[in-house]
C-alpha cells in the first residue's frame, strides 16, 4: 500500500515563509487575525486525521467501489464513519461563514486541509469538495431562507451538496441544456431532465442531498442565457424549513469509471422534482460559476495532492530498491547493488515531481489566498485586483496541476518499474485517480480558451498585467541565490507579454488563432508561473539558509535548465498559428 | 464499445511506397520473392481475422480478466477459440522457417499483421507474441534437437513460448538473479527459483508451454558473465521428444493490474524443474537477447497498434459529437451546435496523434525490415549495416512508439471528455493497457541507456553514422513538397551528430553525463527520426497525389510546425549536464 505523510514543512514554508500569508489574514481581519499558533494547530490536526482516518481508506475505497442498488449507493467500508469523524472534528465548516455555523477561517488554510484530503483519499475527499462550492453559490445569491434552510446544514456537514450541469448531449456546451423547470405557482418549481456525471449525486454518508441544478424556464431565451439555477433536495424541504418526503430526483446508475471508483459519479433522473430558485432567472450560469470556479481550484488542489502522494512513494522506493551499480562505481560496496536514486535518470524522474510540486503548492496556494483578498479586503482597489488575479490564475492552476499530476504519477509509475503497474503498491491507482482530474470541472482545453479568451482578451489582460509587474518587480530586486534566476525569468516574462499581445493581434483577423494558441498559450503561461513560483521561494529559503535551502536551490536550478525550456515547443507552436491545424478538411483526417 | 478497421492504405503506403519493401523482398530471395498480390491478400486476411475475431473480445476480455485457481490459469471467454483459429489461419508460423513448417513471410510483414492484432486486442496479442521472441531464440542458438523438439510445436501453434527473466528483487538488473540450474547428470538440469511478471506463464490455451529461463549453473562466476538460458517446457519432455509429466514449473498466482487484464502475468515457481541449456553456459544473457530485441520491436508495435485504435475512435467521436460553434461562426447552422472537429484546439489532440501514427508506422516498419535484411541478405556489407541500423533503430522504437502511445490515448480521452474516463467507450482501456509498454521489456529509461550507451557510446554510432548520412542524402536530393521540409530536416540532423559528439566528450570525463542525457538523447533522436519518416513519407505520397497527398503534406507541416520543436526542450536538457541532476544530497529529496 502506499504511505502519506502531511509535508507540513513545505506547506507552511509555501503559506507562511513565500506567501506571507500571515500578515495577510491579519491586514484582512483589521488586525485581529487568527493567530499563527491556531493556525498550525489546524494543520498539525488535520495531517493527522488524513494520515490516519483517510490514507488508509484509499486502496480499500478502490478496491470495493460504490455500490448501486434499488436506486441506492454504499459507498465503501469506513467512509461513512470517516464523514462522521470529519463532521466531529469541526472539518465540515472549516471556511464557512460563522453565522453559519462555521469557523470562518482564511480559504487558504482550508486548501493546505484539502491538499491533505486528496493526498490522502481522492475519491473520499469528493464528496465534501461540492459542499464547499455549494456554500460558496448559495452565500452569494441564496435568501436568508435558502441560507438558513439549505447552507447551514451543509456548513454544519449533516447534508452535502452537488452541481448538475452536463446532460448526455451537452458537457463543455451548456447552452444545448434541456432539463426544464416549470413554476408550481407556490413560490417552487418542478424539475424535469436527466444530468450525468453527477459526483456523489447519491450516496451514505448524509440524510439529505442539495442539488444545484441548472435548468431552464419555460419560455427561457435559447443558449446560454436561458438557464436558471435552481435548488432541489433529495429529501424535501418546506417553507418552514422542515425534511419532509422523498423528492424525485433519483439516481439512475453510477458510471463504472477508470479511476475514483470510491466516488459515486452519478446519472439523475429529476422527474418534476420540487425545487427552488437561487439567484435571478436565465442568470443561473453566473449562479454556477462560483461554484464552479470553487471546484476548479479545488480540482488543481486534486492535482497537488496526488503529486504529493506519487512523489513519496516513488522517492521511498528509490532509496530503497537495489538495483545496478552507479555509472561512476558502487555507491553501496556493502550491498549486492546500489539504490535507485543513485541514477541520474532516476533522479530526473525524482526531480521533475518535485520541482512540480513545490511549484505547484506556491501557485495554487497562491491563487487560493487571492480568494481570500477579494472577499475580505477592506480595499476595493486590492479586492478588485484580487478578483483579476483570481480569475487569471484559476485557469492556469486547473490546467497545469491536474496535467502535471498525470506526468507525475507517470514518472511515479516509471521508477517503480513492473510494480508500478500492478495494484499492491498503489502507484497504478494514483495514475487512474489523476485521469480524471485533467477532464472534469471544464478539461484543459475549456481551461485554456477561458484564459486566453475570457481572462485576456475578454477582460484585457488584467491579471496578467498585474501578475507580470509583480514578476518584474521581484526580478528586479532579487538578492543572493535568487538573483541567478531572475534573469532568465524576467526576459522570459517580457517575451510572455509580448507573446499574449501577438495573439490578440492574429485573432483579431481570424477567430480560429484563439482556440489555436489556447492549450500552448497556457502551458507556456504555466511553466512561467511556476518558474517565479520557484524563484520566489529561494529567495525566502535563503533567508533560512541550511539543508532547506540547499534542496529549494537545487529543485529551482534543475527546473530552470530542464523543465522551463518547455517553454520553447509551446512557443513554437503557439507562433506556428491556426493554418496548420486548420487547413485539413475533415474527410481528409482518416 | 471502441471500433477497429486495419489501416490498410497506410500500412501498404507505409511499407511498399515509403519503403520500397517488395524490391527488397524480392532482392532477398534472389528475385523471387513472394509477389506483392500474395502479401496484399495476407494483410487483407490479417484485417479480417483481427477485425472479426480478436477487435470484438477486447472489451469483455478486460472485463472478466484471467481467472486464477488451483494453479491454472483460464483466459476470458472466446480467447482459446480465437487462437484456434489465429492458429488454423496459419499465423502462429507466419514468418517461421519453412523448414519448421513456418511460411517464412518477411519479418516486416509479420509486423504489420501484429500491428493489426495490438489494435484489435493488446492483452490476447501477448499469448502468440512471446512465442515469436522464442522462435528467435531456438533458431539461432537451439540444437538440431531442441528445435525439432521445442520449435516445431511452437511455430505449429500448439505450444506457446514465455521468457523467464525478472525476479522479485532483480527486473533491470540481471546481474543479481539467483534462480539455479543443477546438472543431473543425464544432460538436463534441475532448475529451481522463483520469477515474476511472467507474460503467458500459464495459461489455458495450449497443451505445452515452453518457458525460457535464465538461471545459474554452480560455480557460475557473479554477474552478467554467470547467467545461462534454459528450455524448461510445463510438461516434460524426453529425449525422443515425448511429452511426459508435468514438470515442477507452477504458476503460483497472477497479478492484478491496471490493465492488460486479460493477460496472465504469472509469479513462476520452478522446483528443481526439469530442463535443457540451450547456448553456451553463462552466455545465456546473448541468447536471450535474441529474444529480448525482438520482443522490443514488438512492444513497439504494441504502441502503434494503441495509438491507431485510440485514433479511430476519437476521430468517429470529434466528427460525430456536437459541442459549440465554430469560433468563426457556425459550421453546421443546421444542428444545435457544431461537430468537435471544428474547434482548432481538439485538431490538434487530433492531428498529434495522427503524426505519431503515421510517422511511426514509417520508423518501426523500417526496423522490422532491417530484421530481414540482417538475416536474409547475400551481402555481407549489407547484413551488418541493417544490424547496425536495427540496434540502433530498436531502443529509439520501443521508447518512443509506447511513450507516444501513453500521449495518444491521453489525448483520445480528452477529446471524449468525461465519457473518455468511463468503461463504455473504451478510451480508458486503452489508456490502461498503453501504460504497461513504457515498462515491459526494458522501461524507456533502459532504452535510453542502451542507445546512448551501447548502440551509440560502445558500439562507436555505427547505426547513427548510417541513418545520418541516409537523412543528408535525403534532404540533398528532396524535391517538391519535400524538398520544404528538406532544409529543417537536414539542418537537425547535423545538429544530432554534433550533440551525440558533445555527449560523448563530457562522458570521457564523467560516466554520470551519460546518464543524464539518455532519456532526453533519446526522446531528440526520436522525433527527428519521426520527422524523416513524414519527410519521406511526403516524398511518396506527392507522387500518387490526390487527396492522400493533400493529407499527409498537412500531417506533416503539423508535425514539423507543432511537435519537432519539442527537440529544443530535450536538447537544452541534454546540454545542462549531469550536476544539476546528482548535486542534491539523497537525504535532501523529501
Amino acid at each position: 500500500m502506499s504511505r502519506y505523510t502531511a509535508p507540513l514543512t513545505d506547506m507552511r514554508f509555501a503559506l507562511f515563509d513565500v506567501l506571507g500569508a500571515e500578515s495577510i489574514f491579519t491586514a484582512l481581519n483589521g488586525g485581529d487575525g487568527h493567530t499563527r499558533d491556531l493556525l498550525d494547530a489546524v494543520l498539525d490536526e488535520g495531517a493527522r486525521f488524513n494520515e490516519q482516518v483517510l490514507a488508509p481508506l484509499n486502496k480499500t475505497g478502490d478496491q470495493e467501489g460504490c455500490k448501486f442498488e434499488a436506486g441506492k449507493v454504499t459507498t465503501p467500508k469506513g467512509f461513512k464513519e470517516a464523514y462522521q469523524q470529519f463532521v466531529d472534528g469541526g472539518w465540515a465548516g472549516l471556511t464557512a461563514p460563522a453565522d453559519m455555523g462555521g469557523q470562518e477561517l482564511p480559504e487558504a488554510i482550508g486548501a493546505v486541509i484539502k491538499e491533505m484530503i486528496d493526498s490522502a483519499n481522492l475519491s473520499w475527499g469528493t464528496y465534501p469538495l461540492l459542499s464547499h462550492g455549494a456554500t460558496e453559490s448559495l452565500k452569494a445569491i441564496g435568501t436568508d431562507w435558502q441560507k438558513e434552510t439549505f447552507l447551514k446544514p451543509i456548513v454544519e456537514g449533516r447534508w452535502t451538496g452537488t452541481m448538475c450541469l452536463t446532460e448526455p448531449h451537452c458537457g463543455s456546451d451548456l447552452g444545448l441544456l434541456k432539463t426544464k423547470a416549470e413554476p408550481a405557482g407556490d413560490g417552487t418549481y418542478r424539475i424535469s431532465g436527466t444530468k450525468i456525471f453527477i459526483t456523489a449525486g447519491e450516496h451514505d454518508l448524509t440524510d439529505n442531498i442539495v442539488h444545484l441544478v441548472l435548468a431552464r424556464l419555460p419560455d427561457a431565451p435559447a443558449g446560454t442565457r436561458g438557464i436558471s439555477l435552481f435548488i432541489v433536495p433529495k429529501f424535501k424541504v418546506n417553507q418552514a424549513g422542515q425534511t419532509g418526503e422523498r423528492n424525485a430526483a433519483y439516481c439512475g446508475s453510477i458510471e463504472h469509471k477508470m479511476g475514483i471508483k470510491a466516488s459515486a459519479t452519478c446519472v439523475m433522473n429529476f422527474d418534476a422534482a420540487e425545487g427552488y430558485l437561487i439567484g435571478e432567472p436565465n442568470k443561473g450560469l453566473a449562479g454556477m460559476f462560483i461554484m464552479m470556479n470553487t471546484a476548479r481550484l479545488a480540482v488543481g488542489l486534486q492535482g497537488l495532492g496526488l503529486m504529493e502522494r506519487a512523489y513519496q512513494n516513488a522517492l521511498a522506493y528509490a532509496k530503497d530498491r537495489l538495483q545496478m551499480r552507479a555509472l561512476t562505481g558502487p555507491k553501496r560496496p556493502d550491498k549486492p547493488a546500489d539504490p535507485l536514486i543513485v541514477h541520474p535518470d532516476i533522479r530526473r524522474m525524482l526531480l521533475t515531481q518535485k520541482a512540480f510540486i513545490e511549484a505547484g503548492r506556491v501557485l495554487t496556494y497562491r491563487a487560493c489566498l487571492q480568494v481570500d483578498i477579494a472577499h475580505r479586503s477592506q480595499n476595493e482597489q486590492e479586492r478588485k485586483n484580487a478578483d483579476d488575479l483570481l480569475g487569471f490564475l484559476t485557469p492556469i492552476v486547473k490546467a497545469m496541476m491536474t496535467e502535471l499530476a498525470v506526468e507525475c504519477c507517470y514518472h511515479a509509475q516509471q521508477v517503480f518499474g513492473g510494480h508500478g503497474y500492478i495494484q499492491e503498491w498503489g502507484m497504478e491507482q494514483l495514475a487512474r485517480d489523476a485521469r480524471i482530474t485533467t477532464i472534469y470541472e471544464g478539461t484543459t482545453g475549456i481551461q485554456a480558451l477561458d484564459l486566453i479568451g475570457r481572462k485576456i482578451m475578454q477582460l484585457q489582460g488584467a491579471g496578467l498585467r498585474l501578475f507580470a509587474a509583480e514578476i518584474g518587480e521581484f526580478c528586479a530586486s532579487a538578492t543572493g541565490d535568487a538573483a541567478a534566476f531572475a534573469a532568465t525569468l524576467g526576459a522570459l516574462t517580457q517575451e510572455w507579454v509580448g507573446l499574449t499581445q501577438s495573439i490578440g493581434a492574429k485573432a483579431a483577423k481570424n477567430p480560429d488563432e484563439l482556440g489555436a494558441a489556447a492549450t500552448d498559450y497556457l502551458f507556456y503561461s504555466g511553466y512561467i508561473s511556476m518558474a517565479y513560483a520557484l524563484a520566489q521561494s529561494v529567495a525566502k529559503s535563503q533567508v533560512r539558509g541550511g539543508d532547506f535551502h540547499t534542496s529549494k536551490l537545487a529543485t529551482t536550478r534543475f527546473y530552470f535548465d530542464r523543465i522551463l525550456p518547455r517553454v520553447a515547443q509551446h512557443k513554437a507552436a503557439v507562433q506556428s498559428g491556426a493554418d496548420n491545424l486548420m487547413q485539413l478538411d475533415e474527410a481528409l483526417f482518416g
